[in-house]
């Protein structure tokens, strides 16, 4: 994961071109991998780190931590965030990497909400990065379609169309080739890592997606970016096709029936973004369209996916 | 799966051209996913597949053999082969696709010798296919190690070389250029599998690589080649660096130091390989290398590695 440059360089850049934030402050790195974080930390002069992870990572950070000559400053524990106590009862920053495919699939943002409310200091503490804003946009996608669902059709002369179902309802991150983005973005997320509650990661958000040229949809793409806004000079990354590749790439939604669009038409809908009642792992995300086009009419057509 | 063409039309091909060994035969599809062997067994004209598998895949399995019409002539059951009877006491044939990563990793191979073992008609049953023999070479691949391994030692100016060691005891299922190897290829291990038994698959094979070039190595890879050699026409599936693109890939090796060898210089040691103790599905695989070349020296180095 370190080797997706374009999110480490933007969090090694946002701590050490912003010391003022940094030195003599208290710093909580919520789900510390190797330590990275925590220790571009120390180096825009904090004065003491606890590093927190539940993985067994901790241990080689440890290790990492010690061959940099950084023990005395940062603090490392396993255990989850939930659970543990912090030798200290306020922090000055909170930094975390808790960003997941789709933006919340399987990420600690619920765990970085947790360490906020109990540790972060109520008048002056700082998360970072501190906004996360998703969006949506339509694609021309009959490629990368034909591969993943209309496939199952005929396999080696099966009949295999029970499997297209099945892919309909999978949600695909994949790298998304700009050219194929045939709407403007909506945001349809916008967080702000201050203030936002647990609550608020389950949304229903309407969007109004207008063609920039006439053709055909074949799905829905979703991607993200995340800011620190609370420095001298904002910065952040964007997960978005038209930006620099990140592990994260976009998230892909099938739909079953291409929509013919015309420039200028618009496609008007919700998407819709829950936890799964049963595992809460697993996202339920769902789609409903509203389209009258020259071509193609959608009333109110309404699409379930699972993300896990 | 269905999408790696290579394995899938071997086994079409296979049991399509050999008609003899299926018409009015009994077969069972062992680990039988979308059901495709057993479909493809029909066609050949078996009496009647039972196709097992322990995953809820057999859902759509079923719907599938009933929309391409063959629900009188397959029975698909849902359970584990040791666990589950099945109607008839003999099979004639048993068709299986068991081979995981590294020929052994998460293969189903033990599967298929429980069902072996327990109905196939000793006499003239066949295991389809009946022959698996796994491989080993030496490639020059400073490239990949680089990107791999030693990218540990400067992590952003940090030394992380904790990780460099978790990361040289993990094997990699990766594309090898086959440009990059720089040795012959032996066998160092070779299932019948009509024959074979569970014990047979903790090995501990010797070997001798001789280079073919003046170049360094930097990794062993390992690959496996499967036949089906009851037939009329022999024939098979490799997964060398050499063939067509399989979904296994091959498996690589990394050496912390790499050995400078001389054209026609040899790399001798053994390779072995056996489940591990606590965690079954865990292969533990050693290397120990001797080598006796003009500009390096190996005596006995011993290297342990672990699939998971």
């Amino acid at each position: 994961m370190l080797k997706d440059e374009v999110r480490t360089r933007t969090y090694q850049m946002a701590i050490l071109n912003n010391r003022h934030l940094f030195e003599g402050k208290i710093v909580l790195d919520v789900g510390c991998g190797t330590g990275i974080l925590s220790m571009f930390a120390v180096q825009a002069g904090a004065a003491h780190v606890y590093a927190v992870d539940c993985s067994s990572i901790i241990k080689q950070a440890s290790m990492i931590v010690r061959d940099n000559g950084m023990s005395d400053r940062i603090t490392l524990i396993r255990g989850k965030m939930e659970d543990i106590i912090l030798p200290v009862d306020t922090v000055d920053v909170i930094v975390s990497e808790w960003m997941g495919y789709f933006l919340l699939y399987e990420s600690m943002l619920n765990t970085v909400l947790v360490a906020r409310d109990r540790y972060l200091d109520p008048h002056n503490g700082i998360v970072f990065p501190d906004k996360a804003v998703m969006y949506l946009c339509a694609v021309e996608d009959e490629s990368t379609k034909y591969e993943r669902i209309d496939f199952w059709d005929n396999v080696y002369g099966f009949d295999m169309s029970a499997l297209k179902y099945v892919a309909l309802k999978e949600p695909v991150v994949d790298v998304v080739d700009p050219k194929l983005v045939v709407t403007n973005s909506v945001p349809i997320l916008n967080i702000d890592l201050q203030n936002c509650t647990e609550n608020d990661l389950s949304f229903a958000s309407p969007f109004r997606l207008r063609a920039h040229r006439s053709d055909r949809v074949h799905s829905f793409v979703a991607y993200f970016e995340c800011a620190f806004t609370r420095v001298r000079q904002p910065l952040g990354f964007s997960t978005s096709p038209f930006s620099k590749y990140t592990h994260w790439k976009q998230t892909i939604f099938y739909l079953n029936d291409p929509i013919s669009v015309c420039e200028g038409e618009e496609i008007t809908g919700t998407i819709a973004c829950r936890p799964n009642r049963k595992n809460a792992r697993d996202l339920d995300i769902s789609l409903d369209i509203n389209f009258d086009g020259r071509y193609s009419k959608i009333i109110s057509k309404h699409v379930e996916y699972r993300l896990r």
